[in-house]
């Protein structure tokens, strides 16, 4: 069959959603500063969709710092692959500086997250080797791991016992094959707002020769006593060989790296794909990484105030009932019953009528079946914020436990 | 065998070389603004390894747009990925623009062209699908293509009858899974400046039932009567069903775009997982990108410009009996006859004694035995440059026939 002709049959499971979905569920426009209060198809609403955790992404010192970039380099520079002719003495600064940070030996800049992290592992394993991956790691993990061309293991979510027994495959595997054994998993896992089991998987090391490959993407800035992240917030940072970290979040920017042992970073230097063969991250994001790093690390507050506002959300919310999973970190999802239609009725109230803003997450983010609304409190939302968004949710859940949004179905409402 | 014990004894084949290579011949310095002119080491030399074909780089109304993204909107707008929170009514326009520059119905706008073309290959094909590729594609369609679970078949570099070989045992294939065929080359090779065989490929489809995706990263802007690149220049922008073009080269920037029919763009829209699950190409890229655009729409002549320096250049370099291969467009390969070490003399003495700044190419990049230095002409050249630098080359190549550089290791000159 012809592939444009099974694509017009078949839109995939998110693009079969689109002629309602479009513009309001996916795809919306979030117009404004970021802050907590943007504007949604004219209207004011409270915002909890965005990873701005640190309330960094308008700081009047970051937006001058992103002028500053523009206007002494322009987007352009430096052009070409860095292994070429991109390269800067401000980006070996950045590495130096985040490595730092994160309390590692040494660090290596992406120019972009998800192609980093796919190339990571490309370069890092070869035929001969296994890999042992968290069953709910990143689509970006999922792909690297998709590229290996010898065997994968996988074990689910942070099930250690299970792990246990894919190390026990994996040795008997890398016994024959000379290879070696890489685990994958999460810092904090961006959707249920878990935190990957790092201190028992780096036990496990005393039992089974193998490397752990973390990505910890919500991590940074968020968690442990300095923001280095999950594994410091676990205290396992040493055991936790190689690190990647994202601009994406806390850091309000695009970009990424990658901290560990300076022999692999090195290795990573000239053996990365996405890297060797892709353009450097542009001059602009590199000045402006290097504001927000000073930023994170000269105001522990930014910090404190996040986890103000994400204790009293998550507590208020538990208060009232709602099953909000397993959460351990800021990323709070509110787990619902209901069908799709029920879902986006009861998102479509709370956006029109009480104008609070949060995103629905359907498969193949999630499993089928289950509907999830993410909130992500950052440290410029205040608590009045935090209460207004219960009362909210209260009010809704109440419609929702009577039927009510069975009854009107959003593609008629968003029409 | 411990994964971190490995690579520190292989360093890969770049890596290899790093000992001497590092900050000189790879992840060079060029600095100051980005102009035929730039600072190496504290010295100007002229420079032919930047993909700014038009110049756009420092055109002051591209540097004015680029302050202006970043004053209004920050690095950070808009957050989170496109189709939970990162759209916006810019990235819709320039969506609109650049189809319409292509003369394609429908557009994507991509955060990456590296992952964005892995993804469009994965999102495009299923297991029943059969994949058939020019063997000197660009890394990210290989990726791409690694990540396909059905059948692939390559042909060599531009060898239609080989295609066409490669096509009827991928029809009996297909004929069997009942799938389709997906055909992918590139439009200009960024390495070798040859041309995609375009036409020539589309007249197959007379033959074969199959759908031809295109990397046109070095078309976009250089190649065409309005610039829509490679497929353009050729006569045959219709046959070619989807193409792919990045803003890394002519337009001086990050981000990419990947234009064809409505549906399938659509398709794209909804099934990317790197667009889905990683950040929105921020504001500033895409502000600035409809500036650039616009004035690769309005000055046709920067296009001119380019083609007078890349005649003159490459005429001038055929007619003093360098071999710079089977170009047909901007990108010039001077192919040297010798070893590494050779080669890494003479382009040091060209950088040190001549002030003439190319890039060096080395396996991977290019085959295992083949030195290549390859010149990147752009809009802002002159004809004077041009002189300057075949007088340069001139002297090199006669050190290099009497192996003068055979006695004078690059490791020791670097040092």
């Amino acid at each position: 069959m012809d592939i444009f002709d099974r694509i017009s049959a078949n839109r995939g499971p998110l693009g079969s959603h689109s002629h309602y979905a479009h513009g309001y569920f996916t795809f919306p426009k979030l117009e404004g500063e970021i802050n907590p209060r943007m504007q949604f198809r004219g209207k004011t609403v409270l915002t909890w969709s965005l990873n701005n955790y640190l309330g960094l992404a308008n700081h009047p010192e970051v937006r001058q710092a992103d002028i500053d970039g523009a206007t002494d380099y322009g987007m352009a520079y430096p052009m070409g692959a860095r292994i070429m002719s991109g390269n800067s003495t401000n980006h070996e600064r950045l590495e130096n500086e985040l490595a730092d940070f994160v309390h590692k030996p040494s660090a290596l800049l992406l120019n972009f997250g998800y192609q980093g992290v796919v190339s990571i592992i490309d370069a890092l394993v070869g035929r001969h080797d296994v890999i042992v991956y968290d069953a709910e790691s990143h689509a970006c993990i999922i792909d690297g791991v998709r590229l290996h061309q010898g065997k994968r293991f996988v074990f689910p979510h942070n099930d250690i016992a299970n792990l246990e027994k894919q190390l026990e495959r994996a040795k008997r595997m890398t016994d024959e094959t000379g290879g070696g054994i890489l685990v994958i998993t999460e810092g904090m896992f961006g959707m249920s707002g878990n935190l990957g089991k790092l201190r028992e998987i780096v036990e496990l090391k005393k039992k089974f020769d193998f490397r752990i490959f973390v990505d910890d993407a919500h991590g940074f800035g968020t968690l442990g006593p300095t923001g280095a992240g999950t594994a410091e917030h676990l205290g396992c940072t040493e055991g936790v060989d190689l690190i990647f970290y994202t601009f994406a979040k806390s850091m309000a920017s695009i970009g990424a790296f990658v901290a560990g042992p300076e022999s692999v970073i090195e290795y990573l230097r000239y053996n990365m794909r996405s890297q060797i063969f892709a353009k450097s991250l542009p001059m602009p994001l590199v000045i402006g990484a290097l504001k927000r790093l000073e930023l994170i690390r000269n105001h522990p507050e930014y910090r404190e105030n996040l986890w103000t506002v994400v204790r009293a959300l998550q507590s208020g919310l538990k208060e009232k009932g709602f099953n909000i999973g397993t959460t351990e970190s800021p990323v709070t999802p509110v787990f619902l019953n209901g069908e799709i239609p029920d879902a986006t009725a009861l998102t479509f109230d709370l956006r029109e009528n009480h104008g609070i803003f949060c995103s629905i997450v359907v498969y193949p983010v999630v499993p089928k079946g289950v509907i999830m609304l993410r909130l992500i409190p950052t440290a410029v939302h205040t608590l009045a914020d935090v209460q207004e968004t219960i009362a909210a949710f209260e009010t809704v859940a109440t419609k929702l436990d009577k039927g009510l949004y069975s009854k009107a179905p959003a593609a008629q409402q968003t029409a």
